[in-house]
């Protein structure tokens, strides 16, 4: 089962935010596949600057161990909120290498939505996240067309990535012992994945 | 065959940065896997900004057409070079949609090496590219360690990208039919790759 | 008389972002008070990435020894343009050092909007310029409505001007013999303009 | 007086980052001249995150009263930290209005030197600061000649807005009733100063 992890970093509890990052996930994946863990910063927020916090690091730990990472945060000054850098600024250096990410963002219209790929890709690249897709920016005034608008980001981005499969591929042709085993599971996934 | 593309925007040709993107597709890939074209722009920056200009649309179309395009710039002024940008403004919209991109500077030292994930990388994105890696930044002054530190890159982003691996083909399960397609590609280039 | 330029990255000639910058220098400035000069980079292109040029050596020269230098580019993926980047990387370091500088920036929309400040910004900043007042970016759709626009940005930001003065004036007492001269200077060009 | 305000986003209390910003204020004002508050947020970090709160409700005011805002952060994830943006991110749009704002930030080495100009400059514009100056940025390792670096980041930037003054001034001729009154507030303050 791949673990998919939702972080929002909306200081607001249940918004709209965190709304768009499960539809996004319920665009993106095959129901039954995978375990779901929703973690809303906003239940959190009292714990982001205390030092030690075994609820901290524990959160930490179930991001870092994600598959897939959605990072989903309002706009606030034209970049993701200081609760999500807070959350994130918990890490050691690389503390999501292995994760692959995907940045969302919510804002009341298009004018800071270069936010998402100037200050919060460069953060989860930072971290060493691997960040392939597009991110999502969703304009609050359109929840009633959420499920096409994500829907249709999906379809563009599952395109893009099926594009660099080959590419992948033929880049771990170079270590050959490690890729059987790679190609082995990814093909299993994927016949999973169609019997769905 | 896949197609890998250099892409250099340094003003002078032949240049260090140069250098550092061969020994980058090296590393990263089987010898005779692929067909590699090199772009030096500073053989072509008199058409820079020439429309309509037959000789600016074949390099355009080439590294559109590329399943592995490396950009490759020196630091100017804290970012990329104006010649790359020049090139790169004669796309439309998402003109290196398809194409999976790896971003990799020059410098003196370290202190603009945060350009390539701020300017670079974003750039990149906007135009469509999927850039899963991170980038590579490299000190001009170690040149006589270039084979080191390429090769230690490599093996740190192929790993991510391996990660990366199960994840992408559990997603792409969502639209099975074009997945079997793909996943017997991809199994094709590993096992290619396997014997090389 | 104050140095005023305007420096213009649109590669198509007289455009409407050239126009944009001239309203802006009209509303920011005393008729007779200034000289300006206006270059249109678009008329100089096929320079850009000549070494050495006499006549690119000139226009560098001239931007430089500006007290205001009025910087205007089109949006070109979500940033400023090749040809802008290409003309300012002749600079060496700090090469706009003593110069204020004003970001302008037109696009279809506000999508990327940020590129004013994330990007040119930053870039007129590494050379050395000084850049106190928000950025002006302009909807090109709005042409009919320019100058309220632009006579709006100019209240606002004469205003933070003003705002900044007793600060100043203040750090600059730390000098007390070279600000008497300073000051002077200033007094007197201020009763000029309140002549005018 | 003028209100000058130390704003250290450093979770740590009595950081390296706040001597530094004491550091810069002493190097730039005159002795006598204005106020200074020390805002810590390392001591208010449990309240960031806290809707109403009128501890602060205060400190965001005190901020924004500010003549001159220092703002420094270390550098965490290679920009500001999370504790500094949870609370700028209170303010309103353009909360910052009015106040003429200088980046500071320390980190262990340069590469990620950038982040003051592209994160935190940007940050601060977005709230409506003015920002004439460069950043300051440290790298902590060199405490032991703090002073020196300071000295000499004031001596470039002081002259920097001295050759601002003329161009302000001119500008401000636009609106000659309002100005004489700046300009003779302004002549005050230089005249306290030079006689400190």
């Amino acid at each position: 089962m791949l673990k998919i992890t939702i972080l929002v970093g909306n200081p607001k509890p249940q918004s709209r935010t965190l709304k768009l990052a499960e539809t996004l996930v319920d665009e993106l994946l095959v129901a039954g596949t995978y375990d779901l863990r929703v973690i809303d910063l906003a239940e959190h927020s009292s714990h982001i600057f205390q030092w030690p916090s075994p609820e901290m690091a524990e959160l930490n730990q179930a991001v870092a161990d994600s598959d897939l990472l959605v990072v989903a945060s309002p706009t606030y000054k034209a970049t993701y909120t200081g609760l999500l850098k807070g959350f994130l600024d918990r890490y050691a250096a690389n503390g999501l290498r292995g994760v692959t990410a995907i940045p969302v963002m919510t804002g009341a219209d298009l004018s800071h939505s270069m936010g998402m790929d100037v200050n919060l890709r460069p953060l989860l690249v930072e971290l060493g996240a691997s960040v392939p897709t597009k991110g999502l920016y969703f304009v609050t005034g359109q929840m009633e067309k959420i499920e096409e608008i994500v829907a249709a980001w999906a379809a563009e981005n599952l395109a893009v990535l099926r594009l660099l499969q080959p590419l992948v591929m033929g880049m771990l042709g170079k270590n050959p012992e490690t890729d059987v085993q790679t190609a082995s599971d990814a093909s299993a996934t994927v016949s999973n994945g169609a019997g769905a």
